[in-house]
Order: C-alpha cells, then structure tokens, then sequence
C-alpha cells in the first residue's frame, strides 16, 4: 500500500464533486454530495469530510496514505487558505477553511477559487495539457476567469485576479446590471447578459424571430437559432463574441498568455462561438498576439477536480 | 578583492547608460556612451564591451570578479537571450544578444526589455520596493508596460506581456494614429497620444488658449497650462487621465497586482497626473481592487540599470 492518495473537491451552490485520485494522478472514483447551505453552511465541511472517511474505509485506507485534498470553493482565496464569505453559500466563508477542513479530515488541505480549480484542470489534463501561461476564461450564468503564469495561478493581491467580468468595455453604458458597474463585460458575455441583450433587442423591433417563441429564452436558445441563422439570434451572438474577442484582446497586451481556453456552460456552444471569438480577436489583437491559441474547454464537470487535486500535487504554491 | 560585481546596462536608441553595482547591490558608479546605430548597429556591442573592460581596468578587476551583465534593450526578449529586431536601433537585433555580449566580455550576460528592466528596477529600489506584483507603465513619446508577478518579470509567450498601448479602447475610432490598430490605447494616452489629440481640439474650436502661443505643443507644455487652469489643457489632461483609469482598471481586472506605478517621461507630470489618473481608476475598478495602489516611479532614468542589475543578481528568471 505505498500508492499515495489524493481528493480534489468542487464545491458548489447545489452539489459538491468529489475525485479521489490515484499517485500519478489518475482519477479512480468520482461522485457527488448535496451542499448544505442552511445555517451560514455549517454542515458543509463535516458533510464533505463524512464522505471523505467513508471512501477511506471503503478503500481501507487511512489518513496517512493521502497526500492531501484539494478544496474548490465558489469565491476569493487567499493563501490557499482562507475563503471570503461565498454569495452562493449563503455567505459561508470568511475563516481559513483549508485549516478547519484538515482539522476535521487530518490530512492536509489547500483552498483554490472554483474558476481558478477549472483552469489548473484543463492545464493539467485539458485543452491546454503542456503550456506554460494560460487565461481561462468561465462563461457561464456570469463571467470568470483564471491567470495561469508559469503552471501556476495567479491569485491576486485581492484575490481578485481573473475579474474579468468587471472590465468596463462602455462607459456610456446607461442601463444598469446585477451587482457591479455599468458598462462591466459581464453585462454582455455570460449566460445572464445575453438574455438580458436578447430581451431589450426583442422589445425594440418587431422583426420577426424564431426567439420570439419562448416564454424564457435562454443562452442556449439563443445560439441554436443563431447556428439556423436567424437574424435576431445571429445578432446577438455576434455581439457576444465581439465583446469577448475585444476583451481577450485586451487581455494579451496585458499579460500575453500562450493559450486562451474557454470554459463554463455557455461554451458549450462550440465552434460556432469558438470561430466567431477567433474572428473578433484577430480584429483586436496586436500584430504580436495575432495568432494566439484560442480553445474550447475538454474536461467539462470535471474541471475543478482535476485542477484541485493538481493543486495539491503540485507541491509549488499560487503566485500573487 | 572578495566582493562580487554587476553590470546594469540600459540601451537606447541615442546614448547607453550603463552603472557598476557592488556586491550588495549598491550603485557604485554610472556613466552613458553615445549609442552608434550605424550599419545595422554593427558597434553597439563592441562599443559597450569596450567601455566594460575600461571600466574594470580602471578598478583593477578581472571578467572573474564579475558576477554578470544585465542588459535592457528597446525591443522584445525572448528567454533572457533573443532580441527582437529594434525599430530605434535601426533594425539592430534578431539574434541571441546576450550570448554574443557574452563572448565579447568573457561574463555571463541576461537581456530584458527596457521597459521591463525599469520595472524590476522600481519593484527592487523604487515605488515598489517591497512588492511581490506590480504593474508597471511608462508613458513617454509611446506608451509600454511590465508585469511582474511573484517579484518577477512576465516576459509573456511571445514577448508581449505588457503591450497595453495596444488595447483597444475605442472600436468606433476614425482617425489613424501610427503603427498599430486604431482606437488603441497610445493613440490617447502617450506624448505623441497627447499632443495629436491637441492638435484636433484646438483646430476644431475657437476656444481662447494659452496653448495656441507655440509653434510646437509638447505633453510637457499640456500638463503645465492644465495645472495653471486653461480650459482646453485640462479638457486633454482629463480625457488622458480618465482613459489611463479604465484601462489600468481593467488590467486589475485581468490580474490583481499589488501596486500600479507610473513612469516614463509623461509621470514627471507628477501629483496632477497621479491625482486624475488615482480618481478615474476609482470610477471604473471593482469594489476588490478599488484600492489598489497606484504610486510615481521614482527612480527615473536610473531604473533601467537598477533593474538590468536587479535580473543578474536574481538568480530566478523571467516567467512564461
């Protein structure tokens, strides 16, 4: 029994997902648990070390065959430690939950931001395997980002690094949206931004659209009518991916990462996103960055897994 | 003879300036040689060789008491050896620079962009001493930048990090300004930024101006009527000011440093500048960032040998 073990955890709102990997890294088991959020979240971490335990036993291992577990949380780390208070968990958070969870698992325990887990995954085992810097981009109900420089993360001084979502792209942006500034990316690229785009363009015209069928239309929606092409739809697709080309853009003359990965539920989109950001980036790009690697995301769920667990593989620490 | 010994050199594209820093890093001595762009800059490397090896005759010391050479060049690194061919040294470059100066001086030689050097050298004995990230900017005829991050230099997958004169601000732009995409970022906020966007305002209005008295309106004679009240000069200081702030904004966004500095010939503008600049990056930053320091270089053209100097004695290396 010399292999050594290792958990790499995503904690979100509704469900956490557990990995259990083998020495080299090979993801043995995989299952989920409900996330507790009642009560600030005080069962969440004695629910996620129950389940720890009990695949131990199921093993028949023990504490000291596990090298350590990786915890993904929904918000700001620091220091791989400590957890800013998560609007998603009911504002759990705010002590040193890398502290707190070992206490109750013993073994040792590193906390990494969600969108920064996802992209340590897809750097490891994704659609960046090999490079060195990546910018991971998370496009889902709203926007996130992970800087990876050297194999590594890049937390922040705040924590803050990869709040691409705030970059204000119109400052004469008028209309305001969710919390943060006027004008922010976010407004325009995320699941919640489209449809929000796709209301206001529907209101003012009456152009027909095969959108104007739904009581709810949704980001998916909106790209399966774009890829039928119609017009509206097309529209607005377009939009989004110029916004975002635009910002990535932006985000090579400031860092010039090797491999731009795009990640979160909206990617799911594919190609037809994929070629279209392409498109809008080359238009924005500096000549040095023109050609720049712009992907899809490979490992899907299993993002922030792979990428917690690397985290605790990784013996090196994030970078600030 | 114990005492170990470096070479900070700073190449521009009219004079050198070089410095000899003692063991601890103290500056010991610095003086400049004219730069020879001649021929393809034929000279420049046995120019400064000659002026190394005067330089240690003169003390009495051998190419064995020196611990090496850091060399800031105008133009892009790639790997501490390979520059870039460099448009103000006529063209000068396009191969590995630091291993030909290498052999010429019998020492071990790194090359870093200039720009990237007076960073390093600000982060080490300047504005951002102390500092594990920074964000460094410097505003002259042309706008460049340097990220460092963990205390070292991002040198950027293609050599690129730091290229935020190239950020697209404004897609809706008309006017062509250099060599680079319209709507970028130096086209507003740089000297020659600067005094084209005077031109158009003053042509455009009748507006009374103290600035109509010159043949030749510089960034300088702006900034200083600014601070005296002429409406037209604040007017351009402003916009300057309130596009450097959203963009600074946004690199917080992309990726959180510690501190921000301003340097370069435009900075001396000092406290006005500063002032404006601190105020629109408050308007357009995130509540996590909106903090986040933004300090003068303060080392001013002593930064590029300080930090060539820094990157010797540094052991680490630049990161990818």
């Amino acid at each position: 029994m010399n292999e050594r073990y290792i958990f790499g955890i995503d904690l979100g709102g509704t469900t956490a997902k557990l990995g259990l990997f083998g020495g080299k890294g090979v993801l043995l088991e995989k299952w989920r648990i409900p996330t507790d959020i009642r009560d600030k979240g005080k069962n969440i971490l004695p629910d996620l070390a129950a389940s720890v335990r009990e695949h131990l036993n199921a093993k028949q291992l023990k504490a000291e065959n596990v090298t350590g577990i990786g915890l993904g949380v929904p918000g700001e780390v620091l220091n791989e430690k400590t957890v800013e208070p998560c609007v998603n968990l009911n504002g759990w958070g705010g002590f040193d939950v890398a502290g707190a969870f070992s206490r109750l698992c013993g073994v040792s325990v590193k906390a990494i931001n969600d969108a920064n887990a996802a992209a340590l995954g897809e750097l490891w085992r994704g659609s960046a395997k090999g490079a060195q810097s990546m910018y991971f981009v998370a496009i889902g109900t709203g926007l996130g980002a992970a800087l990876v420089i050297s194999g590594q993360i890049v937390e922040g001084f705040h924590g803050a690094g990869g709040e691409i979502g705030h970059i204000i792209m119109h400052t004469e942006e008028a209309r305001a949206f969710g919390r943060g500034k006027r004008g922010r990316l976010e407004q325009y690229v995320s699941a919640s931004g489209l449809v929000r785009s796709a209301a206001l363009l529907l209101e003012g015209t009456d152009e027909p659209s095969l959108l104007r069928q739904y009581d709810e239309v949704t980001a998916k929606r909106i790209f399966t009518h774009a890829k039928q092409g119609d017009v509206l739809a097309c529209q607005l697709t377009e939009q989004f991916a110029s916004e975002l080309g635009q910002a990535l853009a932006g985000i090579s003359c400031v860092c010039d990462p090797e491999v731009i990965v795009l990640g979160g539920g909206v990617s799911a989109a594919g190609d037809y996103l994929l070629n279209a950001v392409q498109k809008a980036y080359k238009l924005y790009a500096p000549v040095a960055t023109e050609n720049t690697t712009i992907r899809l995301a490979t490992l899907g769920n299993d993002a922030g897994i792979y990428g917690a667990a690397r985290l605790m593989m990784n013996k090196g620490h994030t970078l600030r």
